[in-house]
């Protein structure tokens, strides 16, 4: 039997997403985001949810861009502080000391030390509530050559992406390497 | 400088959720998906994308209701075996030994074995393309007592999620703590 503990946004785990903006100055942004993912093959597209009231929201909606970093366990110090401040009341970038980087596809920067970096063109702007999801087309994936594998892909322990618990909003390391999809489950194929 | 990999769907980390529904004739069914995640906090909601390919795709919007299991390491290969077969073959709760029960809120049923799980009544249907993604509202999460803590509410090193490398479709642990949120970061503020 189940314990009944009500209707939380409880899910496991969530990633730490740096989400990078200009506002209607130019001024380089990010915000932390815990609520999103990716939602489509074709296009290739990512989702965010935003509250209205974060500066990142309106930056969004006049760039019809925004960018998706992954923080790494090196960043986590400079990924609390972006969730922690506002952009509307300083820059996140010269307080934490990380380069903003202008994307050449998108009209929105990234940061350079964290290490993949998702470049979006807004898509889609659904109104759920108190958030806005924002659908971006993933234009293009940039990663730092050190966290890729031989066959050109990211390796996940090299990137080292932190994890959110949304319960005790702690962050977490990636643990060890359980075993491989699509594979591990043949043995229940009768 | 980054090295551009193109317009691909990585994110990390991405979840694995058991996506729980009925079909036409009641039999109960799983999917394995890793699209998803909380998208919105009122009304508390989850989105999570379906090919409309998938034998889910249909009972979820026939009974506009779906359960989120989180998957955990004790269920990697039930796990692993609901996302490689199809419920349009077979009934994958009795290939998997796993318990079916009925959700007293939503039409749709949920695994015993899954420590944590989410209840939704369907809200929004987005087609985005190859996915639909599908936003419910989570009317409750029940929660095994054994992956609470003592203020009631779950513990990720008690869950141990499943955590799903997109890259190299991998399934790894939750590793060690490393901050707390709203906390490291003020090691930043000036």
């Amino acid at each position: 039997m189940k314990t009944s503990i009500g209707a939380k946004t409880l899910l496991f785990p969530t990633p730490v997403l740096m989400i990078g903006t200009y506002d209607q100055d130019g001024k380089p942004n990010l915000m932390n985001a815990a609520w999103g993912g990716i939602c489509n093959s074709q296009p290739p597209s990512v989702g965010v949810s935003l509250r209205k009231a974060t500066y990142s929201h309106g930056c969004i909606i006049a760039r019809k861009a925004f960018t998706v970093g992954i923080a790494c366990e090196a960043r986590m110090t400079e990924a609390d502080y972006i969730g922690m401040a506002s952009g509307r009341n300083g820059n996140k970038f010269d307080a934490t000391g990380l380069t903003p980087v202008r994307s050449e596809l998108v009209d929105a920067p990234y940061a350079q030390e964290f290490p993949l970096v998702l470049e979006c063109r807004l898509l889609h702007v659904f109104e759920l509530g108190l958030h806005t999801q924002f659908i971006g087309e993933i234009v293009d994936v940039k990663a730092d050559s050190d966290v890729l594998g031989d066959d050109g892909l990211p390796e996940i322990l090299k990137i080292r992406p932190l994890i959110y618990d949304t319960g005790h909003k702690g962050y977490y390391g990636v643990g060890e390497f359980l075993g491989q999809a699509f594979s591990v489950g043949k043995a229940l194929v009768s």
